[in-house]
């Protein structure tokens, strides 16, 4: 009988701290040996050359979710974290959304539905709470929190989602209360709309407006009322998607402060630009950059890497929420022509998360290779309850592995990508670094882009409490 | 025939930049000389070892308010413009509220009618825009702009007063339109509705539990949101009575990012403090000193003066807002005794402005003369579109002038005061500097304490556009 | 007999604050009398459609100080004052450099001789102190400032000037001590020379390097540790000739700290750019712009324009210090020529001072006309120990009088000059507003660019104690 | 034959990232595996209920440096490394001082001859420069860099010791040029000599002056001034032993601009204050607590603790450097009892540095066991380049290893200590976390308080670039 399952030989064993010449050994699932060499592998797979990283997790994707009027998603749970698992990923963490007026509970189950024997990586839920009713908040809410749902989302804009500040404020007092973790999407509502309704007044329609209707000061702004009013009830908050300076130093400045609040950062704002949003002179193909908070400048990279780099950034995620550009004639979908206000917000991501940074962020010296595995998979396990079962490389842990081969070049394109959509906004984009192979639970499931698991190999987590939910004021 | 109506010989004349040994000549109720020396004087008022300066201005006055099912105030349009004018100012700017659903031309013309006649000193109005129609920011605003009814008030809380953001980016966009100035009370209406009722459900409705219903992180966090859509609608705004750091440094931040973005203080939040609304062991008494944003602590004292030193702040008002503490049992009103939500928000102050201001801040060498006479006068008729017809003393300015004397010591008592109220919150304060005479106009009508002008000498003021209300990108 | 010497009719006087239509009388050399309409002049002066300010005085002026080894100045008392008061200034506050060895009494008595009897303006000196001996601290400097020499300026940078930390301490203490104001040159030394011999090793000699030698981080340094130790002395000090952002901000952080430092800026750091010093092609021609600190960017005007208008800087002086650009060859001095480090550091500006803060700041609507009269004369005078005897217009004062067309259009260029240079380094740039007549104490001076007054008519000033001289501590 | 010659079972180890329940398996010196469950261990550890975490690096710490007319080091290479290891720590990085005048190789020479043989734990050297004289910079210090001995300190203050500032800038323009990393000690010489004289000509010689010698703004200073010379030679430093806001303010802004600056702190910053200093009643106790930067008061530890919190600091030393209190009359020796010029500079602290961190970082909520451990241990490592072989636990590191029980209450006594010093300056101070157990390369150093090692085991570590070394503008 062999003492591991399988081994993996011969590769650079990366964590969010330390980078060794290991072997690792599996058994059951999970590792069980980091040594300087294992023997006794019933499979043995070879990393010379390659990294050994913990798989990526995915802590900011939308799969699956309602289309309130609008096209529906480009992918479900299946598409998703196929695409997921073939970016090297092997957590993802969906949200389910509450609809307003319907049960949280039930809203939970819709999900579970949709997820169950579909998934190639494994997976959690956010919950999206719209409708904070009483109930929600009084039983539903602590109830799911203790059930391993240990996060959830609020916004501050989007007709169907927005808050106002006193469901805000109910909300975070919730969470203090029960120990989950609030994400909050700050744009504020009623500037956004203010600003449409001037742009659409003047005719001002293509995709491209969709940035001018938002700019960061409108991020600014609800980030720090988010940021007050987490204050106010001393709850610690997770900014998502942060898109450029002025939302970044807010956080930056709350953290200074001594307030818990956290940042996540995306490819897309140190990848695009609102100028992709003009499209082909101004024409309609800009739809496929829309999201929001909008791609801005290159000012802008240069102070989400200034974040990154002094730590005001917990996590790099891909906010995944995929449509697809071209309906039945093939163009941006009939409503979404009349104007930027019905291009639906969202890109695909999942899949080129870990390339993008590892590119832009490893390969040109701006970060290291532990700051990598922490930014894209250790500190997304931490901070959502996941750790230590998922998020290193560590006896104990998940054999959830990324094998990645750090000086391999490849053009992002469409052709390459796993996900539901038709097009990949990152299109044409040269990168250097790849995941050759991803082993879940120690089943390798993809293999130099070939899925070789199955859909339903990945399963529920149920999550811990953060430790990052804690108050300041204390427990 | 004398050359001059009045003469006032052997005083110091200050202005916002100079302090001169000169005479000062008076004609036809206007300044019409500064000299070395002047004869020809009808009347001659010696102002030898005095400071001649321009009469305050108090830009932030409440009169004769609806009372919106509380307590009536305590001043109407003749004691509060008596206080005033007893306190050396020659004019006041109260407020002309709009009750919602109301017509804004028709509640001036109501304010009017209280006025008219009745004042002892100048006046204009400020609107306060509680209802902001199509037909109020189409026609009616722009028309009473026009009229010399330049600048206006929105509230960021209180029941009958909050607008929403999206209000509030239609006003300042309005405003942008006309060329008036907002002026923002800045405190967050759901934060302060939250807390409240996290307060009274814990059973501390004690005067002092109004402080702590609205910490500095409400305002603070207004005075973003505020600052936000000034800038989203390139609107000059007016901060109106900030209370401490925080706000105070929001508001600097804006000022050196470029924008037009004002702001005023007030007495009370260098004078007074949350402990004040303590009361004698949290009784009732606490109540005296309730207003919004309420007093802080010292810090918030050496913060304001920060703001005042460094050019922050352009106008010390009163922010004169004046209820009776005692109903018929001699206590505070039976509504108000069972929770501080229901203590009228609001302190006497109109009469005792230039004193405090005067004692601490040139009396113990925080500001110059100088700026005591552009932070009391000066730049209010600047900012609010009075000048160069009030604020200085100069050829061609209305005679309003205090003469002062820099050098009397007065302890501030309830005795002194002329006002409606029936106490000062500044009961016992030992103070340096005190207006000695008062004219208005030309004609004296204060000496010495005793009101010896008549009711009805003061008049309305129309105002010019400000010139602070031209947006940053142009009229 | 006339009451006034002379009337100035019809003009619209403007001091710091105010702006009013008046006429001004002048008896004995002094304004006596401020007001609507003035008859009984001797002499009448018609000053319909021009602004009537109070004369320019250019507090940073050097005139006749040694050549140290390098070629002498081109502007001695004569010239320079006759430069000055073309330009529309009454006065000018040049220094008195005391060599290293010297005795600082003697130095003064040098200039004296210097200047009596040749000075168009009127006249003080600053004190240079090169070699803070116990002498020249126990004694001499403590005599000086009471004979009204009452501020002096200390360097650290220059060979033949610098002084080390040790010395800048004593010496600011000594100041402490005797109540004078010190202003310091803020350019780090020992940086200077380690990068200038960098360059000069990389045969980078032109003037363009003369800026690269000493970046704005130099400056900032060295600001930085002024600050430090006026901080650790408790003395207030004037950071003269600020270029940009970064010391900006080191004086605006003091500033709000509470500590009392002053700024300065200059025409040419909101006029010039290091650009400049590439003259043609990176030819000596570029020597024409050197000065210290080096212009910078466009980025750095919009930063100075900041500080001017959040209050950072109190005063906008010319820094005049003119060497001839063309030597018997027509071209740079032959020294000069062989590496930027040999190029004088200087620039004639005192002529062409308040037409480029006129038309940059008034005309383009970055500045009040009262902040220029502010910036330009009454702060000079309020921090040098002048006022209230110039600065102003308004009684009492020395009828310092410009008489200003706000609209001429004139582009300035050499021939218009009145100085000793033979170049000016904004020869061909337009502007908007140009001084039309100048009064030295009632005496006209220059009428329409000709020199009327005689040298010798401009005389020296003892000057009070500086109230910005006073501790936080207090005296 | 054993698979490992020695195992530690059933303990939770924790590494800079990780805390997971594991055995570590130890050959040759060496980690080689990190199991869920490992056997075939010669010697079995029983590491239960205790952290399996890296052997301390203090990488601040001073042994058997010269007198310069003062007292001896109460420590040499034998005391200083015992008193480490009695710690918890595995190496050390005392400094090579060389004396003005001296080879800097023969320095380095004479350090190993002091320590050859004698040492508890491994160590390294960081040079002191004192004389940075041309064959110094041009050969010696490469030379030296290259044979591993890879970064220096440098001094702003000290007679001895102290750089000017051309002396820095060629200094780390030499780091620049040969990947050294520059540690800089930031205090002002001229300032502090300029306070003492004031202090001493006051009388004021206690040792409590020592800290009013030398307050923030001097340290402020000085770091402004290191990191500007730092940005104008592009070259990374180190600024050790920050005491305060002031300047960690600095060195974070520094971080955010960009520059590689980094920073140290060290317990006598979050433990210690300047009321130390007093003593009883303002005697010559307080000498035990003279260190430089002094220790300044409660609100500087809760700086501190934000810069730990918000990444400011990589390390937390020591700067270990005792001198004995008691001289041969049990008191402060003669010469520093005349003032507190004379007391030596620097307290014992090797000893108590993890548990001091520990209790009130962990033990108090401040910091987590990760954190605790990159501070302590893997920063250091990774910073002065003996990563991969120091810092961590995980294969390929040496086997340096501390078992650390994290309940264990214990009182810091001087009995308690094995250090030179005839006294600790944390006499009584209670804490939580205490080590059990100290490894070196494998073998058991310490068990239980008692040295079970040789003087002799510690040996020698040549040093790699430092990663850290690398320019901004690249290698």
């Amino acid at each position: 009988m062999h003492e591991f399952d399988t081994v993996i030989r011969g590769g650079t064993v990366v964590t969010a701290s330390d980078t060794v010449r290991a072997d690792v050994g599996i058994r059951d699932g999970r590792i069980v040996a980091v040594a300087e060499s294992l023997t006794g592998g019933a499979k043995v797979i070879d990393a010379s050359g390659l990294l050994v990283m913990p798989g990526g997790i995915d802590s900011h994707v939308h799969l699956a979710q309602p289309a309130f009027g609008g096209p529906a998603m480009a992918d479900d749970f299946e598409s998703g974290t196929r695409s997921a698992i073939a970016g090297g990923n092997t957590t993802v963490l969906p949200f389910a959304l509450q609809p307003r007026g319907a049960s949280l509970r039930q809203s939970v189950m819709d999900y579970h539905k949709e997820a169950e024997g579909k998934c190639y990586c494994d997976y959690g839920f956010h919950l999206i709470i719209s409708d904070p009713s009483p109930s929600v908040l009084g039983q539903e809410l602590p109830a799911l929190v203790g059930d391993g749902y240990t996060s959830f989302k609020v916004f501050m804009t989007y007709d169907d989602l927005v808050l106002n500040d006193r469901q805000l404020l109910e909300v975070f007092d919730c969470a203090r209360g029960c120990g989950a973790l609030v994400m909050v999407h700050c744009e504020g509502y009623d500037a956004i709309r203010f600003m449409t309704q001037k742009l659409e007044a003047a005719g001002k329609t293509a995709p491209y407006y969709h940035g001018v209707s938002r700019p960061q000061s409108v991020e600014r702004e609800a980030t720090h009322r988010a940021i007050s009013h987490a204050e106010l009830t001393d709850v610690p908050i997770m900014v998502v998607h942060v898109s450029g300076r002025e939302p970044m130093e807010q956080i930056r400045w709350a953290q200074q402060k001594g307030l818990k609040v956290y940042g996540e950062t995306c490819p897309q704002y140190v990848a695009l630009t609102a100028e992709d949003m003009k499209g082909l002179n101004m024409d309609e193909s800009g739809g496929k950059y829309v999201c929001s908070p909008p791609p801005r400048d290159h000012a802008s990279w240069d102070a989400i890497w200034e974040g990154i780099r002094t730590g005001v950034f917990q996590t790099f995620s891909s906010d995944h929420c995929a449509f697809f550009y071209a309906g039945e004639m093939g163009k941006l979908n009939p409503k979404a022509r009349t104007s930027f206000r019905w291009v639906p917000n969202g890109i695909p991501g999942v899949e080129t998360r870990l390339q993008i940074l590892f590119s832009k962020g490893v390969a040109e010296g701006r970060i290291t290779l532990n700051e990598f595995v922490a930014l894209t998979s250790t500190n997304h396990a931490k901070m959502y309850g996941l750790y230590p079962k998922k998020g290193s490389i560590a006896p104990g842990f998940d054999a959830d592995i990324v094998l990645w081969d750090p000086n391999r070049k490849e053009t992002i394109r469409q052709e390459l990508m796993h996900h539901g959509a038709d097009y990949t906004p990152y299109e044409g984009m040269a990168v250097t670094g790849w995941p050759v192979m991803t082993l879940l639970r120690g089943k390798v499931m993809v293999e130099d882009g070939r899925i070789v698991g199955e859909a339903g190999d990945g399963g529920f987590l149920k999550r811990e409490l953060s430790p990052y939910a804690i108050p300041a004021g204390g427990a």
